[in-house]
């Protein structure tokens, strides 16, 4: 799986530099962006031409290491930077996860050691998700019956990490098992990581794979054409209550009704031990532009109020299973 | 309230030319196409220039009275394009409810009689539905408690009707009384009839409105905005399973969930006594490129399946109450 890998991702580091992909800019352009500014780095995340939490951890990672070079003589501004990297974007855990382990390896260092400490923590950091993706699709392995048929939610693939993904991992280690038949994908408005990326990586991967409305999950599953349905997360609570793109709620609520499983797929950097329920996990809410408009489209009048919760929570309840590199873990949820 | 009216809606039938607002083009362009061509009429309720249950009806029947025009010596043309009309869309039963009655009317009937006649009787299809849609707004009022924040799906506002409009009208009814305190509105995905119509509507009745994704529906019930859920209908079957608006079920099943009222409001042209149940209800599936584009921004990739229905059925078990001209059903529902 490895080479195929390699024709399909967001980000990669070089040792000096760190490339990604402009995801804002996909389908209709695959442009790369070679940056050695945490500046740039973090304003792609915020602009989320670098998102999915395993990728953001990882960039952030890289942002910090980034930043370093250039602040070498001067830890507190360094240290002023990680606050901004690690604040970029609330919801996720895994940004301040990163940044929380950057800080823990400098700890005492100074100099270049602190740097050569740091970005072996990085690169760690990185090879451990890519890895930890592959975990994950093998564990997943086991919920899938052969002939399923998916529905997957915005984008869980290659995109968000820095190896093949968490949901659509598993969906494309599935397939090339000769488990699943097809997948589709919702749209996931406002910002269509589904229409635009999910669809990009699934026609890439020659999986099958059909395009729909958010608005018709509930039509497909009424004309039994869903088999399970599979997603990522951004941060889930220990009680298993999971912050996931706006839209996935609605899609637990829909599958519970049809009896059709509902699967979580993870790495263990997106738990968050301290918050004991969704209750606990903040929303980012984002600009009414994104609703008001799709892509250069204006979808509305331009004085339309928006509501533009960025993620739901999905009550570990309606969660048939959470697949992470360790396991299948199974409700009641109650990770420590 | 007839004052009010006069300012907002989208057809207009002056004697011998049908007026209609293109609303493929609102909210960004108000043009009114006037026409005495039977295929304008056709060809818009194709479009959705002129769309909803009770308006395409209403449209019907004067696409008849127009093609009579064209061929009063031909009597055999003029059925074969009743036919067409009928079939212009397959959900909604209005049209061919509207073309049934010119048909009856018809019966028996030659040359300008049977103009006058046919003219009488679309005119009296339309009167009634400016009529019925008073009566629904005014039954309604019994549903919508003091303060009321109501979530509705696409448009069923004056747009779907020769009057006020179904869903909309009872909630511009109670905002009149005092007993609205906001609306909130659905995008609509794929043709964005909430985000494009709803909301042109709502501001110029100057409703307190907020425009979400469909995506957000389930987040907004998390979060306690919602009191009731409140849509129009395109075919009612006997059991209550009520077409309307793909996403319209998505919305019934979270409501279900959090234990909120949903209502259907729709006068009885859209009840169909033939259909026992929702699956005796064809489904209309539309073309690819409505979810492959948002108006002409591109949303994925060229090549992309689609997956479009354009209603789904909402179970008549998943309905609180539908509210009609004539009074309020309450489940279990057995129309005759």
């Amino acid at each position: 799986m490895k080479a195929e890998l390699e024709k399909l991702r967001g980000l990669h580091w070089d040792g000096e530099y760190l490339h990604f992909i402009e995801q804002t800019l996909l389908p209709h352009q695959e442009k790369w962006i070679m940056t050695d500014d945490w500046q740039v780095v973090v304003d792609a995340i915020r602009r989320l031409a670098i998102r999915g939490a395993p990728a953001i951890g990882v960039a952030g990672a890289f942002a910090a290491v980034l930043a370093f070079k250039k602040n070498k003589d001067d830890l507190n501004a360094w240290n002023e930077i990680l606050e901004k990297i690690e604040h970029a974007r609330p919801t996720a855990v895994n940004l301040s996860w990163a940044v929380g382990k950057i800080k823990q390896s400098s700890a005492g260092q100074v100099g270049d050691n602190l740097l050569n400490t740091i970005t072996s923590q990085a690169e760690q950091i990185a090879i451990e998700d890519e890895d930890n993706c592959l975990k994950i699709a093998e564990n997943g392995l086991e919920v899938i019956p052969p002939g399923s048929r998916a529905l997957t939610h915005c984008n869980a693939g290659a995109l968000v990490s820095y190896g093949i993904g968490t949901a659509v991992g598993v969906l494309r280690q599935a397939f090339e098992k000769g488990l699943l038949k097809e997948v589709y994908a919702c749209e996931a408005r406002p910002l269509g990581q589904g229409a635009r990326l999910t669809m990009w990586e699934l026609h890439r991967l020659k999986i099958p794979c059909t395009l729909l409305c958010d608005s018709a999950a509930g039509r497909l599953m009424q004309e039994g054409k869903i088999d399970l349905v599979m997603v990522g997360a951004d941060r889930i609570a220990m009680n298993g209550d999971t912050a996931n793109k706006i839209g996935t709620f609605n899609l637990a609520v829909l599958a519970n009704r049809f009896s059709i499983p509902f699967y979580v797929a993870a790495p263990i950097t997106t738990f968050d031990l301290k918050a004991k329920s969704g209750e606990n996990i903040p929303i980012e809410y984002r600009h009414p532009e994104e609703v008001r408009k799709y892509g250069h489209y204006k979808t509305t009048e331009g004085q339309s109020r928006v509501y533009n919760p960025a993620f739901d929570i999905t009550p570990g309840e309606l969660i048939t299973g959470i697949i992470s590199e360790n396991n299948i873990a199974y409700p009641p949820y109650n990770f420590s």
